[in-house]
């Protein structure tokens, strides 16, 4: 299992204090976390400062999971790009959506809708597990205390999950629904809301075992080069029936 | 209640012997079986050869429920013109995506997937209804005989649907999820399947009452100008605190 | 349209401040409601300590929406009444689920779960709509300050909603799943948090509403007598084809 | 991963000819495909003539995953033991309802409706898989020939299901939703029609695989003692603004 994690990069250069919890940017964390996996085989990391976004074809197509997270800069992601990466979820793999990437192009491009909501920061978390059933909630609590974050707020435009996982309760009086899946074609995506990029909450025990989770529940359950749409030369029946 | 009828409107040109079982074309049919509807106030036909593809701002704007025919043409209409539907979408409007408009460029950026499917003319069809509680199916028995049909068949590569209403059965030995909705936004979504262009589907019984009921259906529950993604400046508990 | 109002009617009893906000108890505040609708031509009311719990078969047999309010004494509704119901939902009639009355017999049946969740009086909700497009939530802002709730708090031990339309956030901390939809056979049911006795929920201008459109909605699409499990004596492939 | 089979085995006894394709029984079929899985420690075996139904607290406590398959004695399963598996459910077991056992009373409890359909043998049946992404489709292709398999009719009464992966075609002019799955509680169910006693269908290398990779997926993500209805002492934020 292949898995890239992608990272626009841009925050760690221009704030600093970001190294203070994340000393090797917000990528490296993420790898570290992966990493910890052993059903995964190669951690990859691409950024936006790289050539080709860090994702030249040989790097995407045989990229199982790919992870994402930006924020100031979805519009230097290049059209063509956002439609490989496209092609390739509808192939299989799977995309996590991390944060603010909600208003990446890849994002709004699967979903069909604005992606949008409303947000504050520095303000106080808890999440809630909605569906202790699932993959992606393995041995997390039913709810659990997550710390300074930012508020996402209600209305979410997005299409209605698939699978409403975790909702967050902030104190800024707002709620959010926090992870949510969907399927697109053959590949799978979840959205995960906390990760604000001052808050250290990636080395929170309970949202890396969440990443984790959804690492693996994103891995393809079948792969396909192309969706097509056919012409029935011979109809089932047919077929059946010469046989 | 303003409903407009769009439709490619170029088969009935080229193949005159459609005009036997839809004298007034397609848009003509579907009028007649909208028209009926005592909740509709006015029925707009617009069609491709229209200047702006009929369908100018002060069309579009006022539109509750837009029903959508189109295949041989679909990139003849301006991208321009998708995203004013797609926004129109967002803030309310009712969209029925018909037949062949499985690959209209409105649909495929509502699913975000590549929306293809499988094809044969001249089948026959038989549509169950899975799901009688809906008011789509208000009317509709628990399965009847549609006739000759072009076959659809699965994989139909679109989002799972929030609610899978009508399945097809063809005689072909393949079967298909006829009758679908999503929500996008503040708007939603109906696909239908019945309704090749030489055959009659449109003069069926059935037909014209599921394609009434799901104009009424889809009318606007709330609308919004525009979906945004504001700064919280003050947050709701602030508010409620300084009361 | 025929609908009936079902009150325990026990807590009115024994605390008179009810009357207060309620001064013709829940039901009468809940008949008020639904009674300003103009698709609804009998409003009809049933309580506990009537004879068979105000709901002889005539009443029932011909209730197209049902009202159901009850806290201290599920176990005191009769299961063959429960039975009743419950075939009448699948019948095709609408069933609107009341606050406290998630531990209703009727409820517990058609979720098939145990319908668990945590609890504390006087605290303050808020109510999000994540569902726009919803028809229950016309005319309802995309969140309210609704005061003075009962905190009901997740893990509420339901099946996935169909459809999760409004969300409650509470400042003791929690969240939930506030109003949510289930299709049970020809039947549609509307669970609705809000209402505590002791607080003047009913009162509150979108709560009404949200009422109001959900009876509306929960109005049968289609009615069957029984539900059966036919063989199959002659195809419909044989009958197709000896026509 | 402790799994049990539980086949009511009455069919094996009264026409030998099963044996011809299941040599030990349709539980010895089944235990054979479930053995194959490195994933599983333990399969047992229980059956309706064993004392208790084959099914002790010391082996359903255990039980991760359990299959069922029945048909014609459906009654004799006793309810207190329905109720302690439908309790196993909710505390995070997964459960695999095979065939005709869409009529036991673990299914119908966890449904909430009546889940008739309709019926007839011998018939031909084809498989498409309608949601290729999800684990449980996971190496099958996009559709299979069946062959000989007794026809499953709509209108199948169950709710919504929350993922619907395989859609049965038949040649006697029916379609059924053919495999389905629902979250209660903590656990997973999984329903999945074919496996006719008298048809050699737990023989075709799709329907093992499906059978297997189902298995995997309803593996408990988390388990609960009990889904308690707890009164909040101290709510979270106060517990928050103690520390």
């Amino acid at each position: 299992m292949n898995v890239t994690i992608w990272n626009e990069g841009i925050h760690e250069e221009l704030y600093p204090k970001i190294k203070e919890h994340y000393p090797n940017c917000i990528h490296g964390t993420l790898a570290e976390i992966i990493g910890e996996l052993p059903q995964v085989d190669n951690v990859h990391i691409a950024t936006l400062e790289q050539e080709g976004c860090g994702l030249p074809d040989e790097i995407l197509d045989k990229t199982d999971v790919l992870l994402w997270w930006g924020h100031m800069a979805h519009d230097r992601v290049p059209d063509e790009l956002v439609a490989k990466i496209h092609h390739r979820v509808l192939q299989g793999m799977g995309l996590m959506v991390l944060h603010s990437a909600h208003f990446s192009k890849i994002f709004i491009k699967l979903m069909g809708t604005s992606c949008c909501l409303s947000w504050k920061e520095d303000t106080y978390e808890r999440l809630f597990c909605v569906k202790p059933s699932h993959p992606i909630a393995a041995g997390i609590p039913s709810h659990f205390e997550l710390g300074k974050e930012e508020t996402y707020g209600e209305f979410f435009d997005v299409p209605d999950p698939d699978e409403t996982i975790f909702l967050g309760w902030f104190d800024s009086g707002e709620l959010f629904r926090s992870g949510c899946t969907w399927h697109r074609g053959y590949g799978k995506v979840f959205y995960f809301q906390p990760g604000h990029e001052t808050n250290p909450t990636y080395n929170h025990e309970y949202i890396r075992k969440i990443i984790q989770n959804a690492c693996i529940w994103l891995a393809p359950s079948n792969t396909i080069e192309y969706i097509t749409s056919p012409y029935i030369e011979k109809t089932l029946e047919e077929i059946r029936k010469t046989k």
